[in-house]
């Protein structure tokens, strides 16, 4: 371990008092990060190992090897700080792969790889060019996510990541392609009988996750953010999940036994015909364990390596024996036992865990580390919990890594805590998260909790609305104002309660409310509303926003490309009132008699997409209580797509005289209300960045005679 | 004559000092119009003959005894004076009619016509309202086509409008549905042989055309703005054509030769099976003249009444005698006839002519009335002209009337001149202007002119546009402002020029220049310009704007609802400069060659719409002279029905990065040319009169190397 002790580094802090030491801070974090990366594919010894895909959901070791220098360079020019290319080609060819593969989803392409002699020089040139730039960047402190810095920051992390995920592939490669190393062949010597698991238990408590804005070291953008959550009490297993323990579920028929297997756990069974963990193998009865460069009897006292779907169906099984809670723990149970470490990289002296490579190359025993009993709570191998990744409310993309989290936002990536034996950089720090497709293996295990409870404290992520039109009606609604024309939604709520001041507040019908937003407001002054629309597309985003308090949707930039945005009620100011809305699928022109006594029916840019406007108006009076008013907002933009021309309320000849929206609207309602008030109110939908449908809504407030 | 003198009335002046008394006046002429109009019913023995159509291309009669009557309330209620119908059944019958129906166009609807008696009873409540009204309107002096009393005056002249067609229609009843009238029965009491036409010279002049704003009577909405036009020299008939003149044309076998008449007479004649006017008829071998009440022996000496294309057929056939250059009349060449006579109604002490009702109830001999040897200059019959109808230079549509002129400006419909024993009211002013299909029958005939030129002067009607997207994107071009943003074209073109204050303003290239605005402001630097676009349909109307000075559109307010719009190189202040531009229809990825030696290449929002911009790209440079300098500005809303997503310059993903547009243009522009500048300018494009397209182009400006 002492022959590349330089290796061992630790993540930099992002402050500092002098920018010429942090520059060669930087720059010697670089140069070891590449150096430590390349150590790794010093164990292969022929070329050839590099071209197979031992995992198939995984492009071949040549890919990575390439793809964390190709990925500075790719960065910096998409941030503007290098106009030039290295090698187009390379950097084409080695641009995109970790996460892009699902074992139902299997790419098939063919690759024409570059040789690994072409590639290391390459790799060469971009050491050299990154040097050079980290020698030139402006550089400021601290480092901020905007600053080149970052950049390069988020290279070497990167590259700390692939450090990880290489050695999982590695892991898979046939023995004699690989040779020992002075570094890498420091596997933990001991092993053993495994000790007798247990449960201890932990006290229920209410805290805080997400990394703080302020904190002084880089983090990947889904780290930031808060979320408070409270935790009730549970039990939590002494040690990580052993071979010795694990092999009971194995032997007891577990991967025979679909009744503790979730639907998607049966369905990665069927493809992948597993009956044991990946990195076991078993020849005439004895189970082996393959690491990294050798091939060792099953060490029953090492951690197990899973992936969640086996990890869950072990709870089952074991929950299955004496009817308990057993389960894997949440991020933020998880998170209760780290709190009770107050040791962080690159703050401690040595790891208080088997990670950061400060003790071993591989595993180690699971009763090695205790943190009050309670063993590896960080370190040996990644533990993995029952939470789909999900940014924390604040939760802001990184412009030049946009594709980093969101896309595993989707409820198919359960995070993973704690680090591993080879987790290093951010890695290793106590903020960090990473979320891999719940059938991926890495050096991953697990621990479990036993519950009060049956259900699993996790929400639904709520995943991003790409249809084009509702996430253009979810940007309308909750998303930025242009041209300086104010929030449409809550600038007709403002509008129409100026204008009638003798208004009830009773209840409130927001007929046609889309995804919601006026419904919302007017629940700030209304003790109840009542929100409908025709189309659930649209009006679950209302429900999801009351349910969840949040919603996201990814709205086209240029071309297919799209921003991530997100909006909460509590950024929106509507946490308190939100409970006083009901969202309804329904419409307007046969509504349910239950829909009644309204103080106030408003319906915003409805009237124009009724396949029968007449109708509707011809009955709303019915829905208002006396004195009760009817608002109408609409540009007038009649379609036959919407309504049939014979159905337009104005907009065309009658007895060949123009007949406009508003002769047909008092022509219709003049009987039953009167007309109180008319004005234009604009409002801009965004298409693109650069292309906007800017509208002039006609309101007219009609008062029940 | 005298039993119905105060019928004889006279169109109103608008001016005049005192409120009250032109409040009288007005109530008198409408009185006194709504009494003559139904004196002519009273010619009718049988309700019987209300009910059929004589004419199978106009309304029966009861629809115009009903029409006239509906049409006050219908403008009143229109222009917001009167909130109350009176009959919304009536009113919506009786509100359509004159002009709908072409020969090739029959309307075979069934109509549920109310009884005469209804319609009688209706007409005199209709005439207590507008007494009503007008004893109660604003008014003030002088009357303005703002007023109310405008809207009276519209429906007065409007009658009298239908007090001739009528008396047409009338003219196609079987006599024994008519009985003699005191007033009507009046018809001339002389005929005899007709005097043997001749020619007399008319100089030429310059002469200005179109009644002033400030003129004191009401006028149709066509009849103003103004036109100066400059006459040739040339010999005008002494009289109108007589029924014995155009007989022989008759006998000659005109009717019979297919040469002589248009191609549009050609096929009226086919589907008419005409033989000769069509109020003659021939019984053994004698012909007949049908007057309104009377059949009487062919009246040699009284003007023939044709339609324009027996009109135009006589005149080739005459001209085919000895081939000289007979034609019928311009309208500007008729004005200088016109132009000899001061007198004008209401102002003459009594009509020069055979009209406003103050001579006859019928024609009379063509050699009665004459100025400087010029007979029935006015009066008598209506004459052809060769001129279709167009609105002159400064021509604004009424808005309470918006389809009277504007349908008719389409070149089917000629004008005709003077005015017929019949017209009075407006009709027989100095500038009415009335037209009809070229295949109508009124109380019309003609004079016939000799020219020194085989060609007639007259210029093709530029009719609306009225193509969704071609409209739009001249009122883009040549239309209003919208929220402030200043027209793109002109924006762009000063823009470039200010950035670029070393071009050389030589020749410039307007790729995808549209409906042209981008090439006429151009043409006021440089020496040359090029407007090349893809599409015929829009580079149509750059190419009309150039030849005939004048463009004119259709744009929706509101569903099927339009408004007429118009442009000239005068108001756009290009009359000097848009020699200099040449428009040609081609395709920016496949130039002819000769496109070449620009000093500048302007491209508005043109990338974004080609098929292979990638192409186009790649071979601007060898457009430019050296130094010259490109400019493109888009939006760059890439979609699939103009670029193939393959062909996208950006708004993809390259090596799974965000690849932006610019970073497509500098990559394939960056070898050859200098990026010099770059900044966004807004654009609005209008769908409705309340939604508009609001976009945000980038301009980018590259300098060859």
């Amino acid at each position: 371990m002492e022959l590349l002790a330089e290796a061992v580094t630790r993540t930099i802090l992002l402050t500092g008092d002098s920018v010429e030491r942090k520059r060669e801070e930087v720059r010697t974090y670089f140069h070891r990060t590449f150096s430590l990366y390349e150590s790794l594919f010093d164990c292969i010894t022929d070329d050839d190992a590099y071209y197979p895909r031992p995992e198939p959901l995984r492009h071949p070791l040549i890919f990575y090897f390439g793809h964390t220098a190709v990925f500075f360079i790719n960065k910096l020019v998409l941030g503007k700080y290098l106009d030039r290319r290295l090698d187009e080609r390379l950097e084409s060819m080695f641009a995109i792969g970790v996460d892009e593969m699902s074992w139902d989803d299997l790419n098939e392409a063919n690759y024409d790889w570059p040789s690994v002699t072409d590639t290391r020089a390459y790799r060469r040139r971009v050491r050299e060019r990154v040097d050079a730039f980290i020698g030139e960047m402006p550089l400021g402190l601290p480092i901020t996510p905007d600053s080149p810095a970052w950049i390069v920051l988020m290279g070497i992390e990167h590259e700390r990541i692939h450090l990880e995920t290489s050695s999982v592939i590695m892991r898979m490669l046939p023995l004699d392609w690989l040779q020992p190393h002075p570094f890498w062949s420091s596997a933990c010597p001991e092993s053993g009988p495994a000790p007798e698991n247990g449960l201890l238990p932990v006290a229920g408590d209410t805290l805080t996750l997400g990394k703080p804005a302020t904190a002084a070291t880089y983090g990947w953008d889904n780290e930031y953010g808060s979320k408070t959550v409270t935790v009730q009490p549970f039990r939590v297993s002494r040690y990580l999940v052993s071979n010795d323990e694990y092999l009971r579920f194995v032997q007891d028929g577990g991967y025979q036994s679909p009744q503790y297997w979730t639907e998607e756990g049966r369905r990665w069974l069927a493809f992948s015909r597993a009956t044991m963990p990946r990195f076991w193998l078993e020849r005439q009865g004895e189970y082996y364990q393959r690491n990294l460069l050798q091939e060792v009897p099953l060490p029953l006292n090492w951690p197990v390596e899973v992936n969640y779907l086996e990890a869950k169906a072990f709870c089952n099984w074991k929950a299955a024996q004496d009817g308990s809670h057993i389960r894997l723990p949440t991020e933020a149970e998880w998170t209760l036992l780290r709190n009770r470490l107050d040791a962080d990289q690159p703050g401690w002296a040595r790891a208080p865990g088997n990670i950061n490579l400060e003790h071993f190359a591989s595993s180690c025993p699971v009763d090695r580390f205790a943190v009050d009993g309670i063993h590896d709570v960080i370190g040996n191998v990644w533990q993995w919990t029952e939470t789909p990744i999900d940014g924390f409310p604040g939760f802001e993309v990184h412009p030049l890594y946009d594709d980093f989290s969101t896309p595993t936002f989707d409820n198919r990536h359960n995070l993973f805590k704690g680090g591993s034996w080879i987790s290093t950089g951010n890695e290793a720090t106590r903020y960090s998260r990473y979320a891999f497709r719940r059938h991926f293996f890495q050096h991953a295990g697990f621990r479990y909790i036993e519950s009060d409870y049956a259900e699993v404290p996790v929400e639904p992520v709520n995943t991003y609305e790409t249809d084009e039109l509702v996430a253009q009606y979810l940007e309308f609604h909750y998303g930025a104002e242009y041209f300086g024309v104010a929030n449409y939604p809550v600038a007709c709520v403002r509008t129409l309660l100026a204008r009638l001041p003798g208004l009830n507040k009773g209840r409130a019908l927001d007929l046609g409310c889309s995804v919601g937003r006026a419904s919302f407001e007017l629940a700030l002054h209304f003790g109840a509303v009542d929100g409908i629309d025709f189309s659930a597309r649209f009006i679950q985003h209302g429900f999801q926003l009351k349910e969840s308090g949040q919603t996201r949707f990814a709205i086209p930039t240029e071309g297919e490309l799209v921003e991530f945005k997100e909006t909460s009620l509590h950024v929106l100011g509507y946490a308190e009132v939100a409970h006083k809305v009901e969202f309804v699928q329904g419409d307007a022109c046969n509504l349910k008699a239950r829909f009644g006594g309204y103080d106030l029916v408003f319906c915003g840019n409805l009237i124009d997409r009724l396949y029968d406007p007449s109708l509707f108006l011809g009955q709303v009076h019915e829905r208002l209580n006396p004195g009760g008013y009817l608002v109408l907002t609409s540009p007038y933009t009649w379609l036959e797509d919407y309504t049939p021309k014979a159905k337009w309320l104005g907009g065309i000849k009658v007895n060949g005289e123009n007949f406009t929206t508003l002769d047909g609207l008092k022509a219709l309602l003049g009987g039953r209300f009167e007309l109180v008030g008319q004005e234009d109110i604009p409002f801009v939908i965004r298409e693109t960045r650069r292309k906007f449908q800017h509208s002039l809504a006609e309101m007219t407030l009609w008062k029940l005679k």
